[in-house]
């Protein structure tokens, strides 16, 4: 009997070149399928929620895959936890309904991007946060980041990139932003953003936008002729990748 | 006229070959040697506290050096972390009397040691702690590290490494230690010592020693007897280098 499988994974992306399997790179979902093919003897290309870029990372990242053999969820877990690199970990392992996929039946996410604001960006954290430590109007970041609730064609922060194609493979850049907000967290500066997808770039471009908001280049009317815009060049430039995580996948 | 200058770095040691500068090899002090000869144009070495081995990281190494140009100290701070490798950061440079010498002033260090005990090590710790999620009896463990307080020959805890010699450089493996102890914190098992001085690889083995009575291989009695037989063999295995830090050095 063909079992359909959801996995949860956390990864430290700094090491390798993003989510998507690609020959002669070190990538998480060609990771994944290397330590499946090991414990299960069977190839398989696991299905993620979407791709994150190469340095993003990830605290809940999902994945679906079918699998023939009997091996239960929880010695799944164990025996793919022994063989990943330990940048990768296997949170859980769960039989899902035949219906499930990681990415088609995901009705929301949530991401999040951490600035650090010291005047020395620890080395233990050089890896996990953009280090911003110039002077920020965190007030008008709020009010921007506020202006992108709802629903909008977001056209001005998708990457140009037609070739990849977007990451939820739908004709319209039309998506829900359920919440959107900065807040102070000792030295950093945190962005979360939970809506009903996102595009490619689509949150390291609205970071990038509002850090222009932050610099005082852009107001928050500006973001909405951002918006209004449909066109990549109208906003920010796209922030690092290593400050942002995949914070969860709602089903 | 000629300064003497005091700096303090944190580092994460995960990719250098320790402190001591080598050839072909990343190391931490010939990283620090580079930067200060591209900010002063002087050829330098500065004399660390002590050596950390290739793994270890500080949260506040201290070294010293001469230098003859008039560069602030504020500012050669700056300079230097422009230039060095986000993995290593100078903390503060400062002025220092003409007699101060980072290893030989050392009146006492404190290191740490993380021990991760959940099921899973989250991703963005696996650099930074030691992994072990076994059962481990942390009420003896507490009492073995009460053991190896006040002045004694901790020939049994150093590494046998004649080639490299002792850290302190001295005859004597006689040091004493002013405090020794295990706390819970979270997800994590911390030990942390603090003495007059430590040999080479004394803190991974003293941790290795204490994991052996955690395990319930050894006991208290067993922790002096190690520390009588002065012979590196009757201690417990050198616990791995990522879970160690060099915490702070007294002066």
């Amino acid at each position: 009997m063909v079992r359909n499988l959801k996995i949860t994974l956390a990864y430290d992306g700094s090491d390798f070149s993003g989510w998507q399997v690609q020959p002669e790179r070190a990538t998480i979902q060609g990771a994944l399928a290397t330590a499946l093919e090991h414990v299960s003897r069977a190839k398989l290309l696991p299905q993620g929620s979407g791709r994150t870029d190469a340095g993003v990372h990830a605290l809940a990242q999902v994945a679906s895959f079918q699998l023939e053999a009997g091996i239960p969820t929880e010695n799944l877990k164990r025996a793919l936890n022994h063989v990943l690199p330990l940048a990768i970990r296997v949170l859980s392992v769960e039989e899902a309904s035949p219906e499930f996929h990681a990415r088609k039946s995901a009705c929301a996410k949530t991401y999040r991007y951490r600035i650090h604001r010291g005047e020395i960006c620890p080395p233990f954290l050089a890896r996990y946060v953009y280090h911003y430590p110039y002077p920020l109007d965190e007030v008008a970041m709020q009010a921007a980041a506020a202006v992108i609730v709802g629903e909008h064609d977001f056209t001005s922060f998708a990457a140009v990139d037609f070739e990849r194609g977007l990451e939820e493979e739908e004709p319209s850049n039309v998506r829900t932003i359920y919440s959107s907000q900065w807040v102070q967290d000792r030295d950093e500066l945190v962005y979360t953003v939970r809506g009903s997808g996102f595009l490619h770039h689509m949150v390291r471009n609205l970071v990038g936008t509002f850090l222009l908001v932050g610099k005082g280049t852009l107001d928050c009317a500006g973001v909405g002729r951002v918006l209004e815009a449909r066109e990549r060049s109208a906003a920010g430039p796209t922030a690092p990748a290593c400050g942002l995580y995949l914070v969860s996948v709602e089903y």
